[in-house]
C-alpha cells in the first residue's frame, strides 16, 4: 500500500463538536492491522435510544450488515460496535461467528438484547479472523472514555483525515443537538472497504420517524457522493436519538415541528458525505454536478451520476480541460430522456453549449480560471421538466491509480 | 494530446485481408486533423449491395448516426464515406448540413439515390465546420484507389495501431468472403470520440437477413468489450453485402445454410472488438470475463460489464494484484440475482473463493505467475442458472490518466 499523505481538499482541522447526552463514546488501540491509533470505537447509548439505519444494496453485503438490518427491526439501540482494519466480509461463517461473539459479549457488558448491539467492520475482505482479540478487550474498551476525535479516528482506514460535523435545531422548543463522524475514502477503497457513518442526536423521536428522516437525507447526502462508481459490501449508516433533549415528541416524519431538525441532520450528513470526497482516493478537486431540467428527480440523479461517474469527465477536469463534449456524452449514455437540441452545459456558471452547439460568443477564459480551481461546479439542463439532482465527486487523477494499482509493485 | 506509442498489446501486424467483389476502397489524404496519413474513406459498393448497421444508442448521437438510422431503412449501400479529425457531433445545424453536403456530392457522384450513402465522422466533439475541404475533392478521393491498410488507416484517431480481420464460409455450396475494419481505443477517446466498425463479404443474402445477423453478433463482439465505461456519440458498425459471390440466398437469418457464414462474421466481429480493446487507452493488460451461473443471459453481461468496468478491479489487475475481493464487490453492487454463499470466483482458471469464502488450501503462487502474463482470465460463477457471458476489457493504468488527463497540463 503507497503512503498517502494528506489531502489536498481537507479541511483545515478536525470541528469541535458537542457531546450528546445519552452517548458515551469509548475507543482502544487494538493493533488489528494499524499500529499506534485507535482501532475499535464503542459507542454505548443510554437504554431506550431510538435507532435508525441505511445499509449498502450490495447482494454480497457483509455479515455486520446482515445482522444490522435484522436487528434495526427493534428500533432500539444500546450500542455501535466498531472496528477497523479487517471488514471480515465474505468470510464465510466465520464471518458471521466474529459479529455474533462481538454482539454477545457486549450485550452481556450492558445488560441489553442482542438486538440492541450494532456492529460494523471495515477493511480488508475475505480475510477469515475471529473477534477473540476485541470481545477479550472489552473490560478495557468500556473504561477508555475518549472524545469525537479519537472516535472518528477508530474508523479509519486509507483516510487521509477524521471526519465530523454537528448542528443544532429546535423541536416544539426545545433546543437538540446532532453529532457525527464517518469515514470512507471511496465508496470502496483499496483492499479495506466501506463507508462508515455514524450520527447521534439527543432529540427524543421514535424509530419510525427517525428511519424516514434518514432514510430521505440520506438520498441527498451519502447517496449523492461518488467517488470511483464501486459500491461496498459493509456501508453502513446509523443515527441514534437517545431522547435526553427532552423535547415534545412528534410521531410523524413530516410534521412541522420536526422541519428545522431535519434540515439540520440532512446538513451534518451533507458535511460529512462532503469529507468523504474531499478525502477520495487520490482526489485533487471537488465536483458538483448539477443536473435540471430532467422529465424526473430520478432521472435527473440518474445523469448527474453518469457525469459524475465518467472517468473522461473525470480525467478532464484531472486536467483543467473544461472539456464540455465529454458531458455531453455522459448525458446521452445514460438512457435519460434528452435531447442535444434541448441540452445546456455549463461550467462554473458559465453556458458552453445550448441549443445542440457550442454557445457563439464562448469566451474561455472565464471558465479556464475556474477550472483550475480546487472546486469546480458544471450543471446540465436538459430542457425537458422539472426534475432536479445534484451530485458530488472529485477527479479521477494519477493518484488514484497510485493508490489503487501500484502497491503490489 | 501526449504521443502515444505502440499499445504493447498490438498485434504482430497488419493482417493480409482479401478483397472483396464489388468493394473498391478509396482513401485521400486532406489534412483535416492529421497530416502525413491518410484521412478520409470512401469504401465505393456495387449497386445492389445490401446492407446492415448498429448505432450507438446514445440519446445525443451525432448527425451522421442519425442519417444512418433513416437510411437503413432501404436496405441498400453503394457507399460508406468517413472522415476522421472532427466527429461534427453536436455542432446543431452546422453537423446536419455537413453530413447532407457529403451525402448529397457522393450520390450525385455514383448516380443513386442519397439514402444508399451512409457517412462517419470521427474525432472532436463540438467543433462546427463544413464538409466543403471533403466535397471539393470527391474526384481526387475516387481517382484513388486504396488497399485495405490504407483504409483501415483513414479512420484512426489515437488508435496505435490499424485493424483487420477475415474469414470464409460456405453458404449452399459457394465460398464467400468477409473483410473488415474497425478504430476505436476506447468507447470514446479522448476528444475524438468514437468506436467504427466497416465490415464487408460477397455474400448475396438481403438487407433483413444481414441486419439479423449483425445485430445478433454484435451483442457478443463490439456490445460485449468495455475499455472505460463512456459510450460515443458515434458508434457505427456497417456490413455491406455485394452479392458477388453468387450463392444461393436464403430469405431467414435461422436458415442452417448461412450459420457456417454467420460464425465466420461473428469471429471477424469478435477479432476486431478484440483489437479495439489491445488498443485500449493506456492498456497494458487483456481481460476475459466470464460469468456463469446467472439466471439468465441478460444478468450474466450485467454482472461481467459490473466486473470489467469497475476501476478498483482494473486497476488491481493492472498492479498484477489477485483482489478477487474486488470482484465479489462489483458482482454485489450490480443488483443482479446473487448469494455470497453460492459464489465462485476463479482468476487463470484457479478458484479462489467458493462458499462464501476464500479456499481453504488456496495456493497464491498459479494466480501470481497467470497475473503477472498480458492476458487474464476472470470468471465468476453465481451458482443460480444457466445464465452466461463474456466480456472483455483492458487494465486501468496511468496511462489511460495520462492520455485523458495530462494533455492540458
Amino acid at each position: 500500500m503507497v503512503a498517502t499523505s494528506l489531502s489536498p481538499l481537507a479541511p483545515a482541522g478536525f470541528p469541535e463538536l458537542p457531546a450528546i447526552a445519552g452517548v458515551k463514546l469509548h475507543t482502544a488501540t487494538l493493533g488489528i492491522r494499524y499500529k499506534g491509533r485507535p482501532d475499535v470505537l464503542f459507542a454505548e447509548l443510554e437504554p431506550g435510544t431510538q435507532v435508525a439505519g441505511v445499509f449498502t444494496t450490495s447482494t454480497t453485503a457483509s455479515a455486520a450488515v446482515r445482522w444490522g438490518r435484522e436487528a434495526l427491526k427493534g428500533g432500539t439501540a444500546r450500542a455501535f460496535f466498531v472496528n477497523a482494519g479487517n471488514s471480515v466480509a465474505f468470510t464465510g461463517k466465520a464471518g458471521e461467528k466474529f459479529v455474533a461473539d462481538k454482539v454477545e459479549c457486549a450485550a452481556k457488558a450492558l445488560g441489553c438484547a442482542k438486538n440492541e448491539i450494532f456492529t460494523a467492520s471495515t477493511g480488508v475482505i475475505g480475510e477469515p479472523t475471529t473477534a477473540t482479540r476485541i470481545t477479550d478487550a472489552l473490560d478495557d474498551i468500556l473504561a477508555n472514555d475518549a472524545g469525537w476525535l479519537d472516535a472518528a479516528k477508530a474508523i479509519m482506514t486509507t483516510d487521509t483525515f477524521p471526519k465530523g460535523a454537528s448542528a443544532t435545531a429546535t423541536i416544539n422548543g426545545t433546543k437538540v443537538t446532532i453529532a457525527g463522524i464517518a469515514k470512507g475514502s471511496g465508496m470502496i477503497e483499496p483492499n479495506m472497504a466501506t463507508m462508515l457513518g455514524f450520527v447521534f442526536t439527543d432529540a427524543a423521536l421514535p424509530h419510525s420517524v427517525l428511519q424516514a428522516l434518514l432514510s430521505d437525507c440520506n438520498n441527498r447526502s451519502f447517496n449523492a457522493i461518488t467517488v470511483d462508481s464501486d459500491t461496498s459490501t459493509s456501508d453502513t449508516l446509523l443515527l441514534a436519538a437517545t431522547g435526553k433533549a427532552g423535547n415534545d415528541t412528534v410521531s410523524d416524519a413530516n410534521d412541522p415541528a420536526i422541519a428545522e431538525f431535519k434540515d439540520a441532520l440532512e446538513g451534518v450528513l451533507r458535511d460529512l458525505a462532503h469529507q468523504i470526497v474531499r478525502d477520495g482516493e487520490g482526489a485533487s478537486k471537488f465536483i458538483t454536478v448539477n443536473v435540471t431540467g430532467a422529465v424526473n428527480e430520478k432521472e435527473a440523479k440518474i445523469a448527474a451520476k453518469a457525469i459524475a461517474n465518467s472517468p473522461l469527465v473525470k480525467t478532464a477536469i484531472a486536467g483543467e480541460d473544461a472539456n464540455w463534449g465529454r458531458i455531453v456524452m455522459a448525458v446521452g449514455k445514460c438512457g435519460v430522456t434528452a435531447d442535444p437540441n434541448k441540452l445546456t452545459v455549463s461550467i462554473g456558471g458559465i453556458e458552453l453549449a445550448k441549443n445542440g452547439e457550442r454557445v457563439a460568443d464562448y469566451d474561455e477564459g472565464p471558465v479556464e480560471a475556474h477550472i483550475k480551481g480546487q472546486y469546480i461546479d458544471i450543471a446540465a439542463d436538459l430542457g425537458f421538466g422539472d426534475g432536479a439532482a445534484t451530485v458530488w465527486t472529485c477527479d479521477l487523477t494519477h493518484g488514484y491509480i497510485s493508490i489503487n494499482a501500484d502497491y503490489r509493485s
